[in-house]
């Protein structure tokens, strides 16, 4: 009983906090009429996105809420079947909710982020950042809080945590549904109207890039704002909740042999631990005079990971749970640590003054076929770190696990959990790129003058590498948190063993395999589809509306908004019931040990796709940018032409297809342990 | 005994065909004095690289001998080290001597096919065919011939299968390891010399391909022989050895128990049964009144395997092996069947007349960006038949295999074998390409006029299908053939369970995923990094010799012929060598089981980067191609520009990553293999 008021605490002062912030952003000024005319258009975009895909996605939360309650009572009654499909329920209106909130967020801070840098760096980097952090401490606050009750209530009910967890499953397995639909459709939104308006705009017309001509500007912003932020905070608090439970599942099944119920609990405990260390190392982001908006990012995010330690080593402590307990403390600092060397390694392949970006810039000279394959090439040497620091981690904490007596796969659970207890810092700092780049969009269609776009591009920089790096964070944390789920995955379904010698395995292991690579051509194909419609459009604007060149007459933007917001809904689908259809094709006809090497195998290449192209994306991204500071020619030469052909290669990889996998393998990994009993007792 | 004369009447067989076909083609004529100069010039410098590429490696070879006869004397006795080491150094020479032999068949046959292509298409496409068969049907009659005796001869000593197949495989390592050095080393030669030629020719200069002003022709023609033939032929020669004796190691495992030695000397059955039926597929290949080329290979490849399976039926049955027989047969024949599949579904990727390439085409209207993203994501498609093919063959011949009370592993293995049985004809269509290739680079270079080029372009365009085909099939088979090695391993290393629950082995396993994407950035870095020297030799020689544009003054042809060779030579080095040293030091610091995980890890992302760039590579080219023959605005459009960039990205991916990892995952099996032993004894 005293964890769930510890996780209340926890929860309600992270929420507390995201309040506070944001009423702190909402006081802000904003500006003036033409920049709150613009920050309106965005909203209303943003908002009614994020309508229209809630209201299509209710039909298929109702629908998989039925089948889960039909066939839950018929294997195990009544009550359990509705328990899981309110619990589904539940589960999806909390990331819905999620994305709602830090979307709203972000869209009140843009335009103050913006009216900020009119007057300096250092108040527009806080306004940003807060922005970010409101929507990172309501999401794991209320992820914390929705989990702990949740699982507090089931608990009283069945009086079998086992049980319990079944039902809460459920809730985690609604979550991730959501986030894929949202990342997504939003990824999908974003690059559609960002490769349109790129095209029309910047390569054919050779307008700027934000210029209030382009129709398909607004949509450009809202774009920003339903991929980056909606999408990006619904997938990681799925991570976020599936970690958890992950833990907690395995927790489970060795209290049921030991009685140490304890284990079920502290995944909680590392949870809130981490909400508190992110709220102390927001303190510690402050530009000083003369600082790097970068450099205070990162200040937090370091004093974020001590504070944890420190917190968890006292949680831990006060278990009193002998040595066990130092094996999970330093179980869930392995974590951390591989968290740490992820990101800074993933920094490299993708900061503006290191060789993988300064190398891709060059080759932009010889044309964009060496811009291509130097940013393809590096972004594939870029898995190499952040894998040897996840096979270091899960060597590591379920070695560590070993030595102290603690079951080894409990080890690599409470990694997992360590990674991603931090996440409200880390949501933070990623959130704070596409508020700062709406905030870069907004000044310059309102004409506020080269200083503040000046402000607005180091905001920029420093927003790229911080998305960079939390990005490999929390890509290297879903392999762990997914490596765990795998664990729990198969004690639900009762293996013992995944043999590769065993050909049904290795099948399935090759079918996985194949899901990250296909689910990434489908969204790339479906973004590059939907922008050709964009393109059609934006054209048609500038045929069709006289005056609207010469900046006399104002595009339809609108219509570009609603072709950019059909097109995501009608495009995400397929990709997204792939992910939950394969795992139960594979599971029904080969049987639940062929799901786990399935399981397996999307995790394998899962976690190389998602790294190639978070990693390659951003590096065409810094490339081109570093060309437009002036290297090779800067703007307008040839090697900037190249650069930027890149770039929009890299931009479906590093927001659409690389983010999606992520959720991608947590919900198949999901679908597989809700339906496990369900497949065991029909085949 | 009976199966030596049976091995050694089709090596011979097919050794005196390939002599017998060397005659035919050295009597066409050459054509005019021009013509001679030009092939007299592409001769040159392919027998010069070859000649430099093997005394560098010669270096390599001898040292690895050495290693291998000081670790094997010391751990098994003098004799057998020696034994291994011999077995080497002639494994070594064995595949020189194959992409020896292909590439004068293919230097030879060039000149003449274009010859004949003045007279009509029927007649080039003989001497084309042919000159690739003489390569096919040598290599396969050789390569039989040497494991065949070589096992014959070790096991006469030794009076051990067991001990006779460990030398054996130090055979199969030195062919496959200088396979890895042939197809690496002229895959960054051909494409250093086509990149080069093409940047600065096609693209800053306006001049068409295979314009004799550009200096870099010559070596893109050397590179079309160096690393499309001779590497592609080296690297052949080692998976059919590989898959041989990988088959035969768990032969000899299962009469080691049981006593049924055929088990052994199945494969070698169905390798020859194999020969036979490529030389009665070779006879359906011809180009009727109206008949195209394509189909012409198509009906040669498909009477193969009906033969094939005839004659793999009548040799069974005689070896009276009761039911066992036919599981061994039905395996055979499914790995063929899954071999034609895969041809089939990868000729829908890259074909020019089916959806992938013309959307692709169709893409490039709205320039490069979106024409690399749609060839990106149709050849991460294309990658789901040829992988549900594999699974299919896999499960399909281990269930055949336990139906039929036969070993399961043996089954896998028997349906490797029986996948590249047909490698002769395999070889004969896919050498094919290079050479028309070649031929209409010698017409346009010697001015032989519109309908010589034209031949010789629906030559090419059915060449690109075939070489498409057997590049799948060669693919495919090389999956089912390092399953089968994979399992050699384990046996060897006496590993009974690769349990994906074991972290060591998850470890492993992260650990191998990573290598075949590094091994493509570090290729295609290479070819980069190779190209721009090739391209600043070309620009300066535009710039200092006068004339040159102009057609009045000779290009320095030999210089470029040489940049290619010393770079590739550079450039191979550390990607091979990391083949060899990635498995070994994982071998060492995380034993043998971390390692069984490793080589799965590399064969599942091998497959699937094999797959992928070698369809999207295909894909981009037919969209150029389909472009110039005239759509979306044809030569010299903006769409054209797109898509030949398109092409340039695609380069180094079929001709140089994709093809290369398939010999990797080979060495990388085979050095487990063969270390097993050693790693077992020292850690």
């Amino acid at each position: 009983m005293e964890w769930l008021i510890i996780t209340s605490v926890s929860g309600l002062a992270s929420i507390g906090s995201a309040t506070y912030l944001y009423r702190y952003i909402r006081k802000r000024e904003s500006g003036t009429p033409k920049m709150q005319e613009i920050a309106g258009a965005i909203k209303e975009g943003a908002t009614a996105y994020l309508r229209r895909q809630n209201i299509t996605l209710a039909v298929f939360v109702m629908g998989m809420a039925t089948l889960l309650g039909v066939l839950f009572s018929y294997t195990s009654g009544i009550f359990n079947g509705v328990s899981i499909a309110v619990a589904y329920v539940l589960g999806s209106v909390c990331t819905t909710v999620a994305a709602y909130i830090g979307m709203s967020a972000a869209v009140e801070a843009n335009v103050k982020t913006a009216n900020a840098a009119r007057k300096d760096l250092n108040k527009a980097f806080s306004v940003a950042f807060y922005g970010g952090a409101i929507m990172g401490l309501f999401i794991v606050g209320l992820a914390l809080l929705g989990v702990s009750i949740l699982y507090y209530v089931y608990n009283t009910i069945f009086q079998n945590p086992q049980v319990a967890l079944d039902t809460v499953l459920g809730f985690s397995f609604g979550a991730s549904a959501l986030a894929l639909f949202a990342k997504a459709g939003g990824g999908i939104y974003t690059k559609t109207a960002d490769i349109g308006a790129d095209l029309v705009g910047k390569v054919e017309l050779g307008i700027p890039e934000d210029d209030p001509r382009n129709p398909a500007v607004i949509a450009d912003n809202v774009g920003d704002n339903v991929g980056d932020v909606a999408g990006m905070g619904a997938d990681l608090i799925d991570s976020y909740i599936a970690g958890t439970i992950a833990a907690m599942i395995i927790g489970a099944a060795i209290a049921a042999t030991t009685g140490e119920t304890i284990l079920i609990i502290i995944p909680f405990l590392i949870k809130a631990a981490g909400i508190f260390a992110s709220l102390i190392g927001m303190l510690f982001v402050r530009v000083g005079e003369r600082g790097s908006p970068g450099a205070a990012l990162n200040r937090g995010t370091f004093s974020t990971c001590i504070a944890f330690a420190i917190l968890t080593f006292i949680i831990i402590h006060f278990l009193d749970l002998g040595e066990a307990g130092l094996g999970i403390f330093f179980a869930a600092t392995a974590g951390l640590v591989a968290g740490v060397i992820i990101g800074i390694t993933t920094d490299f392949f993708t900061s503006i003054d290191r060789t993988p970006v300064l190398k891709t810039a060059e080759a932009s000279q010889t044309g964009t076929a060496t811009n291509i394959l130097s940013g393809f090439s590096y972004g594939l040497m870029s898995i190499v770190p952040p894998i040897l620091g996840i096979v270091a981690a899960t060597l590591a904490s379920w070695h560590i696990a070993l030595f102290y007596n603690v079951d080894p796969f409990y080890g690599i659970a409470i990694a997992a959990v360590g990674m991603l207890a931090t996440l409200g810092m880390i949501i933070s700092s990623d959130a704070y790129g596409p508020i700062v780049d709406n905030a870069k969009g907004i000044a310059e269609q309102s004409g506020l003058g080269q200083e503040v776009i000046e402000i607005a591009d180091k905001l920029d920089a420093a927003g790229n590498t911080a998305k960079a790096i939390t990005k490999g964070f929390a890509i290297g944390a879903a392999a762990l948190q997914v490596i765990a789920l795998f664990h729990a995955f198969t004690m639900v379904a009762g293996i013992e063993s995944v043999n590769l010698m065993d050909p049904n395995i290795v099948g399935g292991i090759f079918l996985g395999t194949m899901m990250p690579p296909l689910l990434s051509a489908l969204l790339i194909l479906a973004v590059e589809k939907n922008s050709f419609r964009m393109i059609g459009e934006i054209r048609r604007q500038f045929k069709e509306i006289p005056g609207l060149m010469e900046g006399k007459a104002k595009p339809d933007y609108a219509k570009c908004v609603d072709i950019a917001t059909k097109g995501a809904l009608k495009e995400l689908l397929l990709p997204c019931l792939l992910a939950v259809i394969a795992p139960l094709a594979t599971g029904f006809i080969l049987g639940t040990a062929a799901l786990a090497g399935f399981l397996a195998g999307s995790i394998f290449t899962g976690t190389i796709f998602a790294l190639f192209m978070a990693n390659s994306g951003g590096m065409w991204d810094n490339a081109k940018k570093y060309i437009e500071a002036g290297a090779f020619g800067g703007k307008g030469s040839e090697a900037h032409k190249a650069a930027v052909t890149g770039d929009t290669v890299g931009d479906p990889f590093k927001d659409t297809a690389g983010p999606s996998l992520n959720t991608m393998i947590t919900v198949m990994s999901l679908v597989a342990t809700v339906f496990a009993p369900i497949i065991l007792l029909l085949i």
